[in-house]
């Protein structure tokens, strides 16, 4: 097969002709392209290397010969639709619920995380009979409609809020209302939810559910404080709802520690819907809801058939399963603890050498480096993460930011990036920040230095990519 | 690879236990394992050879080596998403534009059909700013929230009707308001548009959209009569409106003369957006929106990225390839023609012997066979219909039905179909209908023989799936 077809540059000219322009480039002033992958590398046209940090997609590594080998051998075989018996699905939905809480037993498969989530909220509306919806700030669930809708990150720049939609504050200790001197944070930002709920309920709206990203990563690659979850679930069942865990970022082991990441808030908190993606079938598109027997019942009792045409196919199944095995096989989640664990140290200690470096957060190998413009007020240091990630790229690095104010840098690499992987990316950080500093200092007031550097073109199309 | 893990009792308690019963099997009451298939042959764990009538997903035919090979061959090389510049999109956009009139020029890629129509919505939207969609009753346009509310076939069972939904009549010249004997349907059908939209405007209401399959296949394999579209698409215009075409079904060279539905309606008429799914990744899920410079600027103009993770990636790009590759190699639009048209005057030639058959219409390989109580009335006969199905799931033939009351048998195999398979049905279809007969007329009354055969549960599984 070859690697090029055509020229970077007729790419380019025929992608700006017959692609919708609203699906952005990386790096759109001069975006790469990538012929070739392997783990956690990736290939340009010239054989370059670059070192992939944020592809959680490709979450065992890029084009891993287990996965292409077990999607031929079934392509080979069958492809059908679920109106067919067959033993991959349930093969597939058995292994998937040994990692979950045991009521979390009834699966429904779908072709990606936005399939999933409107499906979850159609699920939670029929079992619970309410219509709204409590969601976090900032967050993205999705690109449908129903979608949208649910996702202040995007409804803000679109059709704005629905009446049913009400917004509770991200559990952001570094930047909210409520930070990391707090006594009891998790119960702080759960009773802000009960609060938004009681509004709700004195204008006579009813909650259907509360979505929410088990780690907000549009929001900033947030970790919730203690005890959040559990307490937000209660006050959302006792509004008659249920609670939405969106694992579509987060799950299948990236947290290491734990498979799923709603699962570091400790065993006695469930949800009651969870949602899989992105990472599920290392790029393949597959996606899955799980719920309780109870949901599901209720969704059945509607009387109508709920078909997706691909959706739970053999050779998606099949995919699945092979991503699992190779999650197990390799240790994938042992080495997320380690090199995650070993890259937040890295990145601690270039904290302690750069004051643009505000925050570091994360677990396992989803990590967020926050900059700010000084410490004290916390201001993001926006600007400089995008520069960050654009000198990253020189290095051939590829990096992206996060957050409200695109000011987070967000590691969430395939997770068989290596601790010598992690070494490289902070190296070239600490070098990248000490010589900002120099060529600031020595012929740029700082505010002047970014305004040369940044044209709002570059700036619109480097980073904000989810 | 093994075939079978289970026995397929255990298969089906697995799937009862974890599988959404929302998600129903064909023949639900003695349900069909299939764990090998090629062409049109579908195989069960028995190695029990089923001809395939209905697995219009599996256009070129199941597991076509073709598609293995560009699958692995990619899958081995690379699989990112399309923020990275790659020439598998590029390669495919061009590829599907030249099967397009030249206006609709800009594509988005997405992995389902579904998701093909909640962005056309959108982009329907953004560029008219207007609001309310027309659609045919019975249609359906998938599985989304946003879908269920323009799709008649699922909302009058669900949430009902939104109030900015407004329903067409159904251009069916054999049920319809209007019929084969009218002298001009298509103006009479397409005047019932304008009068919706007439309605509507009374009401303050503006229309974004009029969508439509080309050929309507929920609605019962219905052919839509000469220069329907084409009025349609001006009296739309006229009130700011965009047409929709969904070809999610009808695509690809199903109807054989054309390569889209919407084509049968004369070069003069041309929909402003396509949405395509099913057949065009042969069941690995990939699905694409094709529109005008014209909507894809207004859609840009917002400001906002449209990423879709899975979409457009250089694995499902490298498929949808191969398949067009196959339907041109292959001649399958060639096949269609002969083989539809074989199959057809088969159909019709039955028509002459049973009373039962009412109707027999379509074109290429999207064929429907309408069977009646009697002819004049042309009261739907959908017991039978059960039965026929049912009777042929024993012959080893998968054939399911559709239509407002499941009457209408439908035929849309892989287009690898042949002369040899059409006689066969053709020949069992003969059969059974003799059978029917005198059974019949040696022990039952009609209505009696048909409540003894078709109890409720059979009745409500066996069937009504699209």
């Amino acid at each position: 097969m070859a690697l090029e077809v055509f020229h970077k540059d007729e790419t380019l000219q025929m992608r700006r002709k017959l692609i919708g322009q609203s699906c952005r480039l990386f790096f759109s002033r001069d975006p790469v392209k990538i012929v070739r992958a392997r783990g956690q590398y990736l290939y340009d046209e010239n054989g370059m290397q670059y070192l992939d940090c944020i592809s959680n997609v490709q979450h065992v590594g890029h084009c891993h010969p287990s996965l292409t080998q077990a999607a031929a051998a079934q392509m080979d075989l069958l492809n059908s639709n679920t109106r067919f018996l067959h033993d991959n699905i349930v093969l597939y939905a058995d292994r998937l619920a040994a990692t979950l809480p045991k009521k979390l037993c009834v699966f429904y498969f779908v072709n990606s995380g936005s399939e999933a989530n409107d499906l979850a909220l159609r699920l939670a509306r029929q079992y619970t009979r309410h219509h709204d919806v409590v969601v976090l700030d900032h967050a993205y669930h999705g690109h449908l409609i129903s979608l949208i809708d649910i996702s202040p990150y995007k409804f803000r720049k679109l059709e704005g809020q629905k009446e049913w939609v009400h917004v509770a504050p991200l559990p952001d200790t570094y930047h909210g209302i409520y930070r990391e001197d707090h006594p009891d944070p998790g119960q702080a930002y759960a009773d802000t939810v009960k609060s938004l709920i009681d509004e709700a309920h004195k204008k006579g709206c009813k909650i259907s559910s509360f979505f929410a990203e088990s780690l907000p990563s549009v929001g900033g690659q947030i970790i919730f404080p203690t005890g959040y979850c559990k307490r937000v679930a209660e006050y959302v069942r006792e509004a008659g709802g249920v609670y939405v865990a969106d694992e579509i970022q987060t799950g299948f082991g990236r947290v290491g520690s734990h498979f799923w990441a709603f699962q570091l808030q400790g065993e006695d908190f469930c949800p009651d819907i969870v949602t899989m993606g992105k990472p599920i079938g290392n790029g393949h598109p597959i996606a899955c809801v799980a719920t309780t027997e109870e949901i599901a019942a209720a969704f059945t009792a509607n009387g109508v058939e709920y078909f997706n045409t691909f959706g739970g196919n053999p050779v998606s199944c099949a995919i699945g399963l092979a991503v699992l095995d190779v999650i197990e096989k390799e240790d994938l989640r042992g080495n997320a603890v380690r090199v995650g664990g070993h890259l937040k140290q890295l990145l601690l200690q270039l904290q302690t050498k750069h004051p643009l470096i505000g925050d570091v957060r994360g677990v396992g190998l989803f990590i967020g480096m926050e900059l700010v413009k000084d410490r004290a007020s916390r201001k993001p240091a926006t600007e400089e993460a995008a520069h960050l990630v654009r000198r990253l790229k020189e290095e051939r690095i590829v990096m992206s930011t996060d957050g409200p104010w695109d000011s987070v840098i967000k590691f969430k690499p395939p997770m068989c990036f290596s601790i010598e992987d992690a070494e490289r990316v902070c190296t070239c950080i600490d070098q990248i920040l000490r010589d900002s500093i120099s060529s600031n200092t020595d012929s740029f007031p700082s505010n002047i230095y970014y305004k040369l550097a940044f044209n709002e073109q570059f700036f619109f199309n480097s980073f904000n990519f989810r």
